[in-house]
């Protein structure tokens, strides 16, 4: 409750998220009850949400910079894997008392970062207050032409499936930023280590990977919770199976390094999730001029196995060929 | 963390929400990373998010049905106010470990009643686990003609100032939900009583405004706030301020019989949030017009003040046409 007219709420939006607005004419300032997009003729919007909540999606103590952008980029790696450029964004976010300006300054650098790189802007939003933790929710809207629409559905046998990047990077990222994983102190250096937490706590989106599954894929899904289970649902989604090599996994420096000294760590890479690659089915007979695309993109493509009829769901083949037995396919938060 | 395939978050949409998404093609079963809008030819999307907290936005122990029609509710509102038919949402939702499926089913079922009195259907979402309180956040997008769209801003020295239906209903049925106004008891009947609670619990978001706005409103929001200080923040975005007639307020049966055994009551008539009607602003010229356009959507409306030059905010008038002076103009959690 207030006495004066510049509530706390009206003065937190002025003050922080106003200026993420700034050039977007549709958003009206923040100062309206709707924000406004057009979509170009023949284009559908693709509507996404994802939202994040402390001590469960990041540990306290985590920089509010980095929570924001983080907050951002995952919702732009699941336009990404759509094959929709990422034009607007809203945003709600939940603050108990206990926030600063320092934390409120960090939340709109990180936005305002992520907002640069990925080429969207603020549309409207909601802050309100919580007695609970900080929770950040954002809803990204994004363009594809209607023709062009990629689902999880559609992958057929025979197609070959595809990831970008490298696997398993912020999986073990977290375990470092957890404190854990002591055995790799004799292992990595520090720009390893280095490297593995800034996969975890900064993913990036690929926005590069929009044109590659907009021309090429049969199905594709961002890799969020863990690379089998979400080949799973892609395959659940599709009627299909896969058959994955375990083998064939693109992984960091890093990452190949702690694998060797520790070959369990196997099972977190194939299932720890927060990787934030694309995965996508491509047809056999289109792989020559999808690699030869996905050069010119400069973004690493790796194959990692093939569709299979059974719908049986993934099988995951390790080293000699063998069918490996996993604990569990893919990090859930329930 | 889940040894299964159907994993609690996907256990929990399977059950609970993808009913919701049936018949909206582009929701895409909720299983994929986005969910889909086609927006027709010369048309606007316009995006709304509003998202409530329990112990903030909802007292603990209200019905889950209520919460999740509220929270669905006042999206709605908000595009009534701006001329724009709804039609799809996201809907974000936070659960503590203490939720259960008594808590879920009536979540579904009050959402399944907003969108069935609505005309929505969910499009996509995120569900996930936190340590605090429940939250709800949705985004709803509706479709405006580009050239009807309504702002806050727009509103001319002399237009009259107009509100759908009564206000202050819901502050006063939040006194009396959280026990206190028992100077009432003498006063209201059960009936009067229950009609103020439900007015806090249930809001009618006012479909029947939408055409009113996109004819007749050159600025319209929603009152959700309260009346003094949401005019006041219309006045500030069209430059202008506003005369208004405390005692011309559109007022229930309940509310007219609390204000005048207790005539201080009018304070939180007038600033107390939670009304969820439509305030718009019409040219004296359109008057007729509009009262007869009014009639055709039986919803009532009622002329409370007029537009002024002056840019100096919201001034109220009282019973002897004195200047009233407010403690507070509008609620703010913050």
């Amino acid at each position: 409750m207030s006495e004066s007219k510049t509530s706390g709420e009206m003065s937190i939006i002025d003050t922080y998220f106003a200026p993420l607005a700034e050039g977007s004419l549709g958003a009206v300032d923040l100062k309206d009850d709707a924000g406004y997009l057009e979509v170009p003729e023949g284009c559908s919007l693709a509507l996404t949400t994802d939202a994040i909540v402390e001590g469960i999606h990041f540990l306290a103590g985590t920089a509010p910079h980095d929570i924001a952008y983080k907050a951002l980029a995952v919702n732009v790696s699941d336009l990404c894997a759509k094959g929709a450029d990422p034009t607007a964004y809203l945003l709600t976010i939940a603050l108990p008392q206990s926030v600063d300006s320092q934390f409120l300054e960090g939340v709109q650098s990180g936005l305002s970062a992520a907002q640069a790189e990925y080429g969207c802007s603020l549309l409207g939003g909601d802050t309100i207050r919580t007695d609970g933790p900080v929770l950040i929710a954002i809803t990204l809207a994004g363009v594809v032409q209607i023709e062009k629409k990629v689902h999880r559905a559609g992958a057929k046998p025979g197609d070959l499936v595809y990831v970008t990047g490298t696997i398993g990077d912020a999986a073990l990222g977290l375990s470092l930023c957890r404190g854990e994983g002591t055995e790799t102190r004799d292992v990595l250096n520090d720009k390893q280590t280095a490297h593995l937490k800034q996969r975890y706590l900064r993913p990036n989106a690929r926005l590069e990977a929009i044109s590659l599954v907009r021309d090429f894929a049969t199905a594709s899904m961002d890799i969020s919770d863990g690379l089998v289970g979400d080949l799973e649902k892609l395959a659940a989604a599709s009627g299909v199976g896969a058959a994955l090599n375990s083998t064939g996994i693109p992984l960091s420096d890093a990452a190949t390094l702690w694998l060797a000294a520790k070959p369990e760590t196997i099972e977190s890479i194939l299932t720890g999730g927060d990787d934030y690659e694309v995965m996508m089915t491509v047809p056999a007979a289109d792989e020559d001029t999808f690699l030869f695309a996905a050069k010119q993109t400069k973004l690493d493509v790796t194959r990692i196995g093939h569709v299979t009829p059974h719908k049986t769901g993934v099988q995951v083949f390790g080293n000699d060929g063998e069918l490996l037995k996993l604990m569990r396919t893919s990090y859930d938060h329930f």
